[in-house]
Parts: C-alpha cells; sequence; structure tokens
C-alpha cells in the first residue's frame, strides 16, 4: 500500500518507451484466451502470438492477461491489436489513477482492484481493460480470482452472457471488481466501528495509530475510487460506436454503485475523524480527573501538614503545648478543616 | 442505523440476479391494489398475479407492496408491469443511494423512509417508487404508516387526488415522504437544543458521546437525503411524456422542500461542532479553574510550612526559640505572608 | 431566533392545504391597498374583497397584507388574484427558504426581514412578494415598519415611484428589505469587535458563550440571505413580461448588494472563529502561566522544606546541631539555594 | 481598516439617491483633465462643469477626480457623461465590492486601491473607473499618488500610452493599481516570515495577536482582490464595442496577475494558520517542560521530607534515634533514593 | 523557495516594460539552436542574431535559452521571431504562475522545473516555451539539465523525435519536466514517511518544524503543479493550426499525469496533517503521563507526611507517644495506607 511507486527508473526515456512500474511479481504470465458465440465457448491457453487475434467473425473473444512486466509480450499485443504505444505504457505502468480513455477504436479502462489480505490489509492490483470492436483484452498484474465467476458463467453458459456482445463482457468485468469495494468497505467500517468502542474505553497511543491507519486507508481508497465516477459516468455516455444503448444503462448502474461507494468512503472518513475527536476529548477529559485527585489531595492536606508543623516548633513559650486537651483540640480542628474542604470540593462538583 | 449492509453474498453472481440485501422482515408481503378513476375508487388485497397488470382504461392503479424479500414476487411484478432486471435488483437491495432512473416507459424513484422511533432513535426503510403510464408501483421493506393518510384521502374521495392521474399520485406519495422528514428534524432540533445546554453545565464523557451519536445521526440523514436533491430537481424537470407540465410545478415545491431540509441538515451539523467546542472550552476552563485552586493552595501553604519547620530545628544555638514574644511573632510573620499571598492573586485576578 | 418551526402538523394533509406554520401572531391581519398612477394615489384600509382585485387599468396597486394567520383571508385573495395554492400555502408557512418561483403569470418572492430588537436580538419576519402585470401583493408577518418610507415616497409623490410601474415598485420594496440587513450587520460587527477586545483581556466561559451565540446569529443569518443570492440574480434576468429591461439593472444592483452582504457574513463568520481560537489560546496561556507559578513556589521551597526537616530529626548523633554557627549556617545555606533556583529560572525564561 | 462602513443612513431612502458613505474626507475636491491625441496633450485643471464633456473629436480625455464626497459635484459629471444614477450611486458609495458593471455605452469598473502605510497599515481606497467611447473618468477617495506615473508618462509622451486610445488607457490605470497589489503582498510576506520565527523562539501572547492581526488583514486583502478575479476577467472578454480585440490581451495580462495574487493571498492564509498551529503546540510544550521539572522535584523532595518527617517524630522507643550510626545512615538512604529517582527519570528520558 | 520575488522595482513602469524579475544568476546567456528534418540534425552556439530566424523550410528550429536576466536578448528574440511585447515581458518576470496563453501566432507556456538539491530541498526554475508554426523556443533561468535527454535523443536520432514536427519537440519537453516532478514527489513522501514514525517515537519541537517545513514545500509544489493542470487540458484540446490531432492525446497523457501529480500532493498534504495530528496527540498523552507520575507520588507521600508530622507535634499530653508499640504500629499503619493508595490507582488504571 505504497503511495507512490518508484517511476524515477523512467525520467530521461523518451516517451512512449515501454518501462514496468510497479512490483515486480515473479509468476509467469499466464494468458487465456476465451472465444465465444451463442452456443459455443471454446477457451485455450498458451497460444503463439500470430493465433492471438481480433476475431473476424461476429464471436466475441476474452484475452485475459496475468502480469504486465513483460515488455515483449506486451509489445506483441500492441502489434496484433492495433494500440497505441501510450496505451501499452499506461498498461506497463501500474501507478495509473483510474481512467478511461478513448483512442479512437479502442477504449481504454484503466481500475484498481481491491482486495482484503488475510492480515486484513487492502490489497491494490492495477487492471487495464481494453474494449475492441468484438473483444476486450483484461490486464492483471498477476492472475488474481476476482474474474473466477466470469469465467464460470461464461463456461457454464447461464445468464445471458454468451448471447451478449464483448460491450456486456467489458461491463460483466468492471461490475466484478466494483462489486468487490463493497466487500473491502465492509471489512473497513467493521475495523472503524470497533475502534470507536476501543477509543472511548482505554485511549491509548496504540488506538491513536489504528485511527491513523484506517485514515490512511481510506485515503488510499478514496484515490483508487475517487477518478471512477468520471471514468464509469463517460463510460455510461460514452458515443463509442461498439457500446450499444441497451449496454449502457448498465454502465449507469455502475456508476451509481460507484457514487455509492464514494459517498461511503466519505462517511467513513468522517467518523474516523470523529474518533479522533473522542480520542482527545478523552485524553483531556482524563488529564482532568488526574489534576482534580490531585489537587483535592494537596488541598486537604497542605493544611493540616501545616497545622501539624506549627505544634512540632520548639519555642519556649508556646502555651498550647501544655494544655491538657491540645493535643485533641488539634486533632478535631483538622478533623473539621476536611470535613469543611469536602464540603468545599462537594459544592464544586469535583467529587 | 447501519452505515453498511452486507452486500457481500451478492459478489460473484452474474448483474441483474435479483438478491435480497438488507435486514430480513419476518413479515408476509403484502399487496394492496386501488385503482381509481374519479369517483370511483376500488381497494383490494390478495389478488393473483394474472389479475395485475397495468390498467388498460383510463383509470389510474396505485400497487402498495409491503415487504422486498420475496424474490419471486419481484420477478412476477417485473414481468407483469414489463420493468426492467437492473430496476428489480434495485428494489430488492434495500442499500441503494436515492436516486431517480429513467428506463424510458418507466421512472424509477429510490427513497429513504425516516421516522422517529419510540426509543428516539431514527428507523429508515427504503421506499422504491415506479412510474408508468397510468400506474404507480410503490415497495416498502413493511407495511409502515406513512401512506395512510394518501390511502384515507383516496378512499374519502377528497382532495383532487383522485380525479387526478397517476403522476398527481406519484407526487402525493413523495410528497407524504418528505413530509415526514421535517418531523425528524424537529426531533432532532430538539435534542441539539437540550445538548447544548448540558454542553455547559455539566460536561462528562457520556455528554461528549450524545454530541457524536447526533453527529452520526445527522451523517446519516445528509446521506438519506442530499441526492434526494438532484432526484426531485430532476424529476421537476423530467421530460417523462407521463408527467404533465402542471405537476411539474408541486415537484419543483417538493424540490424546495428537499433543498430547505438539506440546508437545516448542514445548520444542525454546525451546532454539533459547536457543541464540542464548547464541551472542549468548558473542559480546558475547568482544568484551568483546578489548577488555580491547586496553585493558590501550593503557594499560600508551602512557605508557611517551610517557616514552622524551621522553628522545628533542633539546634542548640537558635535564639529566636528563648524570645518570650517569639511564638507570636511567628504566627504575625505568617498572617502577615498569607495576606501578602492573596494580595497578589487578588492582582493576577485568580481569585 | 428558532431553527425549525413546527411543522408537524402539517403531516398526514393533502398538498395544498393551507396551514400556517409559525408563531401565532395575535393582531388583527390588516390590509392597505394603494393605488397609484403618476399625479394620483388612493391609500384605503379595510375594503371589502370584492373590490380587492387586480387593476384593470393603467394604475399599479399595492396591498400590504400585515399577518398571514388567517388562512380564510389568503384564500380569498388567491382567488381574486388567481393565485396558484402553492404558492398560498407558501405563504402561510413561514418557516420558507428565500426563493424565487416563476407562476407563469405571477411571479413569486420569499424573503426573510430582519432587525435588531431593543434587546440587540436579531428578529426575523417572512415577506412574501407576488408580483402581477400590474400590481404587487406583499404579507408580512405582522405590519411591521419596513415599508414606512416606501408608503411615505408614495403619498409624497417625491422620485420616481409614482410615475413607475409594479416592477419598480416591486424593486422598492426588496430594496428597502435589503437595505435593512447592512443595519443588522453593522450591528453584529459591532459587537464582534467588542468581543475580540473582551476574549483577550478576560477570557471567561461567558466570553465563550457569547462567540456561540454570534456563531449562531451568523449562521441563521446566512440560511436567511444565502438564498437570495440566487433569487436576486434570477430576478435580473427573468423573461418575466412585465419586468421591463430598464428595471432589470436595479435588480442587478440589489444583487451586487446581497453578494456584498453575504461575502461580509463569511468574513464576520472568519472573524468569530478567529475569537474562539484566541479564547482557547488565552486558556491554554494562563495555564501555563499559573503551572510556572506553582512550580517556582514547589521547585523554592520543597528543598527548603527538606533540609530543616533533615535538621529536625531527633537523632542523638547529630554533631551539626550542637555547632554555636550551625544555625546561621543553614540559613545561609538556604539563601545560597534560593538564589541558584531562581537564577535558574531566570535562564529559562520563566521569571 | 474597517470591515463595514456606516450605511446606515442610507436606509429608508428611495433607491438612487445620492448619499456619501465613506470616511468624510477633509480635502476640496481636484478635478484633473488630461486630453490628448498623438503628439498633443493638454493638462487642464479647475474647469467649469461646462467644459466637462465628453469629447467630440477623436482625441481621448481622462478626467481624474480626487473626492467622491460632494455630491453636487457627482451629480454634474452625471449629466454631462450622462452616467446612470445607479452608477453614481456606487461611485459616491465607497463600501463598493470590486465589481465590473456594463451600462450599455458605459463600462463601470469598481476597484480597490491598496497601499502600506509609514506604520506599516494597509490603507485602502476605493476607486471607480468610468470607460465610455473615447473618455476614462477615474474617481478616487482623495487625490493619492498611485497615478503619477501614469501622468508622468502622457506628459513625457514616451510608449504608446499617447497614441493609443481609451481602451488603453483605462488598462494602464487598472494596471497601475494591481502593481500596487504586489507591493502590498511583498510587505504582508515579510510581516509573515518575520512572525514565524518569533512563534517558536518566544510565544507570548503579543504574538498571538500579531497573527490574528495578520489573518486579518489578509481576510480584508482576499475581500478587495477575489472579486476583481471575475471583473478582470469580464474585461478580456467584454463583448462592448469600444474595446479593441488587440487591447483585451492585455485586460487577460491583468487577469493573470489578480490570479496570482488571489493564489498569493491563499497560501499566506495558509502560512499564517500554520503559525497559529505552531504556536499553539509550542505553548503545549513549554506546558510539558514545566511539569516535568514540577514533577521531577516532586518526586525527588516528597520522600525525602518524609523520611525526616519520620525521625522528627517524638516516640520515646524509637531505637534507630540512639543508633551512633543512625544519622549518616538516613542520609546515606536518601542519596541513594536521589539516584534511583534520576535513573528512573533518565529512563523515562525527562532530563 | 521564497514565496514572493521582489516585483516593486516594476511599480509604476509602463505595461510591457521588460524588466527582470527573480534571482541574478551569473552565468553568461548561453543560446544553443538545434535545427533538424528527418535524418539531419545541425547544432549550433553563439550564433548572431541575423543567423536566429523562424525556418523557412520544412525543418524544425529548436532554440535553448539559458538565462533570462539579459533584456536586450529577449528584444532581439521578440524582433526575429515575432513575439508580443507582453510574452516577452513574462519570459523575463521569473515570478510567473505556469500558464498557457495562445497569441494567435505563438503558444506561449509557462512552467515551473522542479528538482531536490543535494540538500534536499526543492529548487525551481522557470521555463517558458514558444511555439511556432515549425519552432519551438525554450527559455530557462540556467542551463539546467533537465532537457540533457532530449539533447541526447536529437543527436542520435533515435526515436521519432526527428521524424515528427515542432509540436512533438514540444510535447518532448513538456513531458521531461513533469517527469521530473514525479522525482521530487518521491523524495518528499520518503520524508514524510520517515516524518511519520519520528513523530510517534520522539516528538520535540524540532520533528514540528519539519512538517511545518514540509507543509510548506507542498504549498509551493501545488503552486508550481495545480495551474499547470489547466494549462495542459487546454494544450490537448487547443485549435492552434500548428498542434496536429495525432499529437494531441500525448497532452492528454501530460494532462493525466499532472492530474496524478496534483492528487498525490493532495494525498502528501494530508499525510503532513495527520502528522501534526499525531505529534498534539503524543504531547497531550505524555503530559497525562507526567501527571500521573506527580499525582501518584504526592498522593502517597503527602498522607505519610502528615502523619509523621502529627507524632512530630510537642504536645505535653501525647499517650501514643509514650506507648512502647506507638512507633511500630504508625509504621504498619502508613504501610497499610501505601497499599491502599496502589490498589485505588491500580483501580483506576493509572498503574
Amino acid at each position: 500500500m505504497k503511495l507512490i511507486q518508484k517511476r524515477s527508473r523512467k525520467t530521461g526515456l523518451p516517451p512512449g518507451t515501454l518501462v514496468h512500474i510497479g512490483e515486480k511479481r515473479p509468476a509467469k504470465v499466464t494468458i487465456t484466451v476465451f472465444n465465444y458465440a451463442g452456443t459455443r465457448c471454446d477457451e485455450r491457453q498458451d497460444l503463439s502470438f500470430e493465433e492471438l487475434a481480433p476475431p473476424t467473425d461476429e464471436s466475441v473473444t476474452w484475452v485475459d492477461v496475468g502480469g504486465v512486466h513483460r515488455l515483449d509480450i506486451l509489445e506483441s499485443f500492441g502489434k496484433q491489436f492495433q494500440l497505441h504505444p501510450l496505451l501499452l505504457e499506461d498498461i506497463a505502468n501500474t501507478d495509473q489513477r483510474p481512467k478511461l480513455d478513448d483512442y479512437e477504436s479502442r477504449l481504454f479502462l484503466v481500475m484498481k482492484m481491491l482486495s482484503v489480505s488475510d492480515r486484513q490489509e487492502i490489497v491494490v492490483e492495477q487492471v487495464s481493460l481494453v474494449f475492441g470492436p468484438n473483444f476486450v483484452l483484461s490486464f492483471q498484474e498477476n492472475g488474481a480470482d476476482v474474474f473466477t465467476s466470469v469465467r464460470d458463467r461464461l463456461r457454464g453458459g447461464k445468464g445471458r452472457l454468451r448471447q451478449s456482445g464483448a460491450d456486456y463482457l467489458l461491463y460483466t468485468l468492471v461490475d466484478a471488481i466494483v462489486d468487490q469495494y463493497f466487500e473491502v468497505l465492509e471489512a473497513l467500517s467493521e475495523k472503524i466501528e470497533a475502534l470507536q468502542d476501543l477509543v472511548v474505553s482505554n485511549p491509548k497511543p496504540e488506538t491513536l495509530h489504528k485511527i491513523h491507519d484506517l485514515k490512511r486507508q481510506l485515503l488510499f481508497l478514496r484515490r483508487a475510487v475517487w477518478p471512477l465516477r468520471e471514468a464509469t459516468n463517460n463510460l455510461s455516455r460514452s458515443e463509442c460506436p461498439f457500446l450499444q444503448e441497451s449496454i449502457k444503462v448498465f454502465f449507469r448502474d455502475v456508476y451509481d454503485h460507484v457514487v455509492q461507494i464514494v459517498d461511503t468512503i466519505e462517511t467513513l472518513r468522517e467518523m474516523v475523524s470523529a474518533s479522533l475527536d473522542i480520542y482527545l476529548s478523552s485524553i483531556s477529559y482524563r488529564l482532568n480527573a488526574v489534576m482534580k485527585v490531585l489537587t483535592i489531595i494537596t488541598t486537604i492536606f497542605m493544611p493540616l501538614t501545616f497545622i501539624v508543623g506549627v505544634y512540632g516548633m520548639n519555642f519556649e513559650h508556646m502555651p498550647e503545648l501544655k494544655w491538657e486537651w491540645g493535643y485533641p483540640l488539634v486533632l478535631g480542628l483538622m478533623v473539621m478543616i476536611v470535613i469543611a474542604m469536602l464540603g468545599f470540593f462537594k459544592g464544586k462538583k469535583w467529587i
């Protein structure tokens, strides 16, 4: 969850030079090709690049690529599918802001795929989707599972997926990624609810760290989702000729989801800020409580100590010292002082 | 009043799959049908689905459904009234953001119905309104009472409701929901006024919790109302052919109400924030007061204790101890010190 | 200056039902009618409703109504001047947001009339202005004096008022209300300047209350003025056929005034916020000062008290006690300690 | 540098009534007329009002008026140059927001002229510029020096000023005023840099006052400059027929300057806010330091004082008192306690 | 990294007068000219001004000027390349806001070149780019290295640079500058991460200074980058005839980078603000800890000291003093008090 990826290795290179920016993932690049049309659905892996070409008939092709660090592979894709050099550059650079670019005959959508790891941390992966007349290319940093359900539906042939065009496939993929966001939000919101209890019962510096960690994660999330708002909105209004009108209503639905997610992130942010306020107020209040104890103790015992000090003086001429009832009288005086003090504190509502 | 509802059971399902998201309400789904035209008004319950169809004559039909967790029922509605799958999906998902969607021949409006429970908590329920040429479908999570007055007016035949078309019925329902918001605001604003007195007279951690609880409720309210602004504005400018011009002025009036509610929510939010400021200032001020007492006591008694300590020393050669007037002189000295101290504090305006 | 008026009695009633919302003012409703054209100006009161009708000739009629709680009277107006039911509803509801509504042949402007009461509080009253081809209706909650100068000018016939149409009259009334705002701002700004001195010289909880009272009043003011910005702007660009081009430049001037008022309110708000900052800083600083006194006293007297305690011990074998110069030596030691301490505090810039 | 000028004397007067709002400046009103065309430039003062008329030939006339409190003079101008009554009213009212008004054949621009007085305070003066076909009228509150350089250039005939039309003269005047703003910003920014050092080295209440004084001045500045952004932008896009295309590029340059000034003001505001943060943090940190000293002293001496108190008790049966090494043993014990305490504080990094 | 450069020397001069504003750099002005077309690339220095002219054939000319303080040189450029006087003025004034100006036949782009110095400070230099039909002029404050890679590519002839027109050269230069920003961001973000650790482990005033120094640098950065957003956006939509459609897609890519940089700056700003919050909370928490120690010590020893004081009194009639077990009993009482106190603090979770 680093804020900024090392881009410096790119400085000074001509624009359009392919450079992989991001964590070097060890896995081999996997390429899975689905080609389907109505009743039929072929799934193949390990194709030669010659076989990898936009379909020429009515069928729909989905090429799912896991791994973007092999620049030679990206270049081969560029040639076979006529992709703009800047588009390829953006696929290789995993530090992209989500966006929708329109390269005339290709729509290019960059998104962030979020998931919660076993250690309860948010994991981010960049997904690039390229949409052409009857194909969709999807590039993931490594072959994660978010599209599993889509693959299953394609294989099973249930739903309208196989009957529909590449635009519906694009929507299905985008929808799968956005649906995942809700899970991340649920995880975060549970953490925040837990935090709000903790902040009151036990305000410690570790609590403060948890608050700031959540704040940071929400900042991070917002950066990943916020720009998607505009991107999905543009998609639902796109004038791209391969996007049918009847599909745009689905993208508007995705847009609604993204707006709701952005909304929820803002609400969670306000709740985290409120937690910080409560934390600080609790600290203040406790300081007050501590100070009251200190003041009460001091205020009660200081006069008493003074009085016993007086009768500890060694003057020769101190008549009280010789009185038979001197000691009990002084003890009584001190009891009265304590009672008066307690009354005073009671009046001030300190005890 | 949960921020986020469990949506995760939806992840991985094909889009358009009907899944109920929200609290499972135990009640049986109730369906009430009103069919009216001018002088006539039929009210029926427990119809077969074949009878449930858009009216073919000039009459207006209002189908009021209580309960959205029975997906089979929703699907039947979808068939009978030609509703888009995404529209049905949004009805079943009670975690929607308020919005207006235009599915060509159907207007779809999602709203939040708010009410104050007996335990003074805000209760939220989602209401989905579907508006077609001469019918309105309303889906509530359970059959709450907010539409009671509308039903009574239909039955009684008073006002222009029966004489008007389905668009006026839609307005009447929306207006009934929005009017309810004012009651919630009144309840909240009374709580806030009470809080502002409390915060000054007795700033305790519980007060802080009340502040944050109100803040949270207002956050919640804003989420429910804010998007309605755009929705009602769009409604008043809608180009939907079934919405007559003369009715749009009524929706503009609803829009005005929503704007005023949003406005008031913002004002209440600022007042709650101000309460937090006062709370913190009060704590600070009290700390100051406590510290002054501590300092005054310490500053007066420390020198006195020192003096009596001096004459408690056991040196053999301490001439003062033998003086006849030693003791009274020391007492007098101490009284003078106390007077000087009190003067000093007076000068500093501490007492 | 209540934030929210009781609206709940309206819930459940059919829309367009006239309900008075607001303080029930005891006074009888007063109706004053001015009818003028160039040299002539008739002023009448206590007309029958039949006489109250839009003028049919070129003359201009201004009907000034004081009191909106008599719903029967409002309904009569509605009939005589063809006012839309929603318009009447808004007149009766004194909890309106300022706005400009365009009911085809009637412009409807709601404003807040502000004044400073003798007890230096802001008093708010709603004024509704209805503008038709050659008449203006003004509805006030009670007959306050803000239009006195307009009446005098009508009676005296000075200025261009009598020579101009109803649109100029409308402008004159709006201008009179807006001019009043400047007086309220002046009163507030004087209070704020006074506060800023107080906050430094004597930061007490009462000062804090004054700050928050001012904050609240400004919040209130902003709610009353902010929406007027849009309303007057729309007025100056209105395409209403009864508004002459040459008059619109006057409304633009009013718009400029409103913008300036909004601007000033924002500035005053920032100044009040700054006062709160100063208040809190002053409290902090004073705490610091108090703590320094406490620490200095403690640090000086604790070691001294310890030393005298040492020589107050009753050990049989304490050679110092028998020295002839023991006592003066100890006294000298203590003077040196005090001097050293004072030097230390001087070095820390505490004294 | 008052926030609000007394406007109340205007309330109740008919709109368009000329009333001077602002400080009554004692000086006589000065009127200087420049009339030039290419090689020629006449400068005259003390003209009769008949002579003061828009030029009828190709020459350009600049009338510079110092003093706007003589309403009769303003009215004469109004007649001679066909100025709208509202325009005259705005000239007389020196509490205007900067703005550009377009009265068909006259452009009216209100600006604030800022300068730094000898006592390092910001002095504001309102300048009203009226631009007609071949004349410019400038109204200042008193004849300040900001236009001196323009006058010199006119007299000397250097640059393109004399060769150009009235639109270029207008630009020259506006540019002279805006250039002055940079000087004010420089003065303020130097003060702020000085403050930032002070706030760390010596956080005193006076520092706080300086911070708030700067905040107030920046608030003031923003009010004067912010609306100018829109005004100059409108000027550079104006469709006024007397403004040549080639001159508009110069107004765009002025607009760029204004944007930069607004930008800088915002940055300075953030820096002043940061100063306040540092001030508060410094106070907090110092409180911490003071408390540590107090706690260290108390923690060391309290146990010691207790121990010597123990051996100051007068019990008959206290064997230690009779030991020959009792006194040295107790002294040794106390030294060990001090050493232990110092180690404890060292461990807590307090010393 | 000064906020405001001395501009005052410009006040009072006619607009369009060339004045150098900025640090006077000692270096001689260097002028390097590249002229290339396809396979050919000539590089020359020290040309006479007669030779410096826009190319008349199809070749592309890039004139790179290091140093803008020699106004005579700028004027010569102005004549040879037909540059508007305001454009020249803006080149000489290094205190410009980034912007894109369109002087009909010349596009003028002002940018800030940022780099991190050896002492880890951000260094800013203004770069002005003038773009004409087939030439680009670049003006730097001194000949820094950011364009080195561009020069090398021109000399080497690799990539499409030599084959393309002046618009692609313009893009290459802008891209080189923007790429550098990422390096600056990386440096800053590393500092911020380091700070966040420091703020928790050791909150000292120096940490506060570091926070504010970073805040200031980010403020500075934002000022340099923010306006570039609009400038690059305008560039990618420019209707300038020399900018080919196919090149605009590259400028859109630059725009995307700028948006991402602005985004990152905002995120970093929030992180720095969070650091300040943590700093203040840590100080508060430590104060609390210190106060607890003080209170515990005081609360334990004050009663003990009082008790030993009681038995240090010199009354003749104090029976306890004569008891044989008096001393051990008192010691036992005191041990019990200590145990009770520790239990009390344990209950309050203070220890």
